[in-house]
């Protein structure tokens, strides 16, 4: 059996028992709501995670780019929308997926996109299902949910012999909020304006079953999901430091973290030396502009327990520099931290940090350790 | 042959001509002080790019990870540093290098340390080669030079049949500086620093012959190396925003670049959204804090020449916003930007940048590019 005495550092950790503590939480959650969850598992990229969240009742799967399309395909995931507005050059790589038998849904938010999705679709004689970006609070992406692109989106793909799945919206600008009324409202106002857009292609003769919206934040915010058919959410399936400070977790709640090593000190400085540095945490500093800055993470004892008072407060390629968040010389830290202990360090941002991995280490509760492997790379 | 328009998107480039400049310039520079340069191909992690270093006269490599020491050991690379303070219970995987004959180099910086080296280095009746890390700018890791430690961890090495290679410092303190007289300063320092060091080891008994030196900054500043025997640098090969932020390069020197694609607009706001987010780019924000701040990235024509006036003001995982950077709403974006076009990125960091990636592709002057692996993780 591996344990954690086993394991070479850096290496990320997954506490089995909190993560299936979250996959329960959000799916109760969305469950209770009366819509499905199709996790994004962008944020794990790990197909053993994925069975998980699927074994608790969710419906489909989330993606980010094709590479991961195809191999949660590979891996048995049929049902899968990849959530990125396509670039033309990549549709033939998304047909020679749907030739597989896979239940690939497309996006696009431009009549540009469009245009270029029904040429491939007429020159391969398929028809897309496709769904139709709303952007519901500016952040990034989407056509507005009352431009009169959106109903001309619509036609070109139903004209052109193409399938208007639906509508879907990513209120991402969640992450900037920390109060539950500003996390409730921007759910309902993501969820009003995906229901909004969807009416009017419905108006203009549009079919529109599907209304898909989410981040973690609104989804856990949400009250009433009304006129949705399904949420989007990735990083509650972890959780991480950034989430805790936006109010929707708290620390002990975080599912990834990374067991390091110490590997030296600065004694009159009060720094503790660790072999984890921004390879092994990402360069996310998330958290940086949040009500609580957490440097490049938050430390805890091996066993996950947080040590208050102290951050990751620098990081180079392959050391991580653990001081006092106040700002004082640590005492005695070279007999409190010696050369070879462990540590754990929770991440800003879980999506990030688990992209440094070919792999996780799941650790159960009785201590032991397997291997999970994730991907990387388009 | 493979040319610029058949690559998916995003993609790491390297531009093999500007590599080549880079590598030349280097070494020429190093040589012309008379002191062996020592590649970190921590920033490459590919063999094929460490072999053009070694090819331009480069003697032996630095690297961050035992991975990397047995990646390029098993490509035909035998001298090696790792130059990061070794954790005890690294010690054992050390030695299974060195039993296949590699000539690994390990590293210390205190008593601690020395000691576990030493006990592992008896038990395994092998002599351990250890460089002593010595501090020189109060950034990270390191002893004092006048510390009664250096001499203590030079006496428990030596007195334990481990062999004191040298001494080696890095002035990573050299990255906030931006000016020539500010990093001939500190290349000094460094310099001084780092033989004073030596030099007490040798009073005291201890052998010391190897003097190590070196960050890209201090490298390209020093005009003086007396006392030095080799000097290590990384991101040089490929240069990056932070580099030429610090003065040591041009954006037109940076060898290392993200190919992406248009996939959308808001074009009211004027953005531009490609298909490279934080994914393709890293997470590293270092021109933030410097006197150009680059957003995520300077935004270049596929052919690799700057756009002036726009920068990649936001990232998502695989969405990147490209706007001006004044602020101002550009005009046109949706004719001048179209769906599909082309365009480059140049990073903040080339070493963040380069480890989302499983592979480079090189680009040559013929516009033929040639896939290079790398690797990941430890």
């Amino acid at each position: 059996m591996t344990t954690l005495a086993d394991i070479e550092t850096p290496a990320a950790l997954i506490d089995e028992a909190r993560m299936a503590a979250n996959i329960a939480r959000m799916q109760g959650h969305l469950s209770s709501l009366g819509v499905r969850l199709r996790p994004h598992v962008k944020t794990s990229k790990s197909i053993e995670v994925a069975r998980r969240q699927q074994a608790a009742g969710a419906k489909g799967i989330t993606v980010s780019t094709l590479k991961e399309a195809e191999q949660f395909f590979a891996a048995g995931f049929a049902d899968i929308l990849y959530a990125v507005c396509i670039a033309p050059d990549k549709l033939d790589r998304a047909l020679a997926l749907l030739a597989k038998g896979c239940g690939l849904t497309i996006l696009t938010d431009s009549v540009a996109g469009a245009r270029a999705i029904v040429a491939k679709g007429r020159e391969a004689k398929h028809a897309f299902q496709v769904m139709i970006e709303i952007d519901s609070d500016g952040h990034r992406s989407g056509v507005q949910p009352e431009a009169a692109d959106l109903i001309e989106i619509g036609k070109v793909l139903q004209a052109g012999g193409q399938v208007v799945k639906g509508v879907l919206t990513h209120a991402g600008s969640s992450y900037d909020l920390d109060t539950p009324d500003a996390l409730q409202a921007l759910a309902e106002q993501e969820r009003a304006l995906c229901v909004r857009a969807a009416e009017r292609l419905r108006a203009a003769g549009i079919a529109c079953p599907e209304v898909s919206v989410g981040s973690t934040p609104t989804a856990v915010a949400a009250r009433n999901l009304s006129g949705v058919t399904e949420v989007r959410a990735g990083v509650y399936v972890f959780f991480d430091l950034v989430m805790s400070n936006v109010g929707v977790c708290s620390p002990q709640d975080v599912a990834l973290s990374v067991l390091t090593t110490v590997i030296g000190h600065q004694p009159e400085k009060g720094w503790v030396i660790v072999d984890a540095g921004w390879m092994a945490m990402s360069r996310d500093r998330g958290t940086s502009k949040q009500k609580l800055d957490y440097g490049y993470g938050a430390v805890c004892d091996a066993a996950g327990r947080v040590i208050e008072g102290l951050w990751v407060s620098g990081a180079n390629q392959e050391h991580g520099i653990i001081a006092r968040r106040d700002g004082k010389a640590d005492a005695g830290v070279v007999e409190r931290f010696p050369i070879g202990m462990k540590l754990r360090i929770l991440p800003n941002h879980a999506c990030a940090t688990g992209a440094q991995y070919p792999a996780y280490l799941a650790v159960s509760a009785d201590g032991s350790a397997t291997e999970w492997p994730r991907f990387h790379g388009w």
